[in-house]
């Protein structure tokens, strides 16, 4: 089996991701972990640019995130990423999310993704360079 | 001349309206007028479903956006709009975010739109309704 | 056994929810559901102005969504939140989407929460209004 | 008189930052401006983490933004924002949004910054750093 492709990126807290209680919204997370998926994505053959020519769109269909201690102000954040796995025509990504200063971990999450033709939203099968991580 | 349209909307600031300043993010109440210009656009003959069938949408192309005071979580805020003058391809709106429990005013801002037909982006006259408003 | 509290809210799918697929962006569900959860806690004992007041916050530990079916631009949608269980120091809120248009149930959710006294960020036991609710 | 300070940030345009007219959400823009705001903030005295401690916070009063041509999902952005004058007690930064791929000229924008020791909201004068490039 091929081993499972993954991705980071890097964030630095800025003002819009904070909420009144001092730390980041719970909401901003999903933002980093969007770059991150779509960074991961385009390893897996599912680029942007690919996706709005094709009208062939990976859907995000659950989401599950944990979060454990809470990211401040100019916390300098690493998000990585990896495929966990791929069946017929769902996928699962993983994540994480460390503060680079103390490597805490702040965030797990887990997201589902299927893929969808649009507009007319019909379900489609996984594209070939995911087929290698079939479980 | 016809009097000028105007409408009002309601918020209360969420925890994601806010930053860790304790106060409401700048950005936020661009999202509240927003919501106020689609309700102001829709007495218009510019309703987001017309919009979306004809592919005909007024897009904002300039916004300008004072600061006064600012809100905190928990605010009731209301959010006044106004068109305040149409030309051949463009008109222009206003907006004043007052505080709903001391009346004090928060944010005022003007934002120019224009008529473009998507997705070629080809510019397009105002609608029949905005005509009537022409200065 | 006391009846779990509800509520519920109202949204109009605005511009700024959606994404360039043509529907409402996943993450901007999460908006609607804090809405709504900020309105259900309210009715517990936990307003904005309260827990501002206090520095003890509800914190969101822990986020599962399921996204059933998209909702489009100029949607009406209604945003059902329930108290679903509540324990010594965490409680439990669910959530539905439904289109006002055809009642399709578009998303569903559950949050986890955990009383945190800020700045500090000690875990605190919940609040008497909850404690009937314990399970 | 001491050359003006600027900074350039880079973008990959996600599926968050766009709208179902398929193109970038014109908050988004506010988003990307911040950043860059914030990274030349940095070199001005006014980093995250000091500001922070210190309670002293550059606070964004006037916000005016013009779009000219849509970016577009995938897209990759600079922004560009540089000191345009300081005074006593407000400064103002100036921005530039390009396309990396054909150098098009998107958005620019101008915010005018003042100095409020938080969390009184008391106007305070500009740091020393900044004295420098007073106009």
């Amino acid at each position: 089996m091929a081993q499972h492709p993954d991705c980071k990126t890097h964030e630095e807290v800025m003002f819009y991701d904070t909420d009144a209680g001092g730390v980041v919204h719970n909401i901003a997370y999903l933002r980093f972990i969007e770059k991150t998926r779509t960074r991961l994505g385009a390893k897996l053959g599912l680029s942007l640019k690919r996706m709005s020519e094709s009208g062939l769109y990976a859907v995000v269909i659950r989401t599950e995130i944990d979060y454990h201690k809470p990211a401040l102000l100019g916390d300098h954040l690493t998000v990585h990423g990896w495929l966990e796995e791929a069946g017929k025509v769902r996928f699962c990504c993983a994540f994480e999310v460390t503060r680079d200063s103390d490597m805490a971990k702040l965030v797990t999450s887990r997201q589902e993704l299927a893929m969808v033709q649009m507009p007319e939203g019909r379900p489609s099968r996984l594209p070939k360079e995911l087929e290698q991580y079939r479980t």
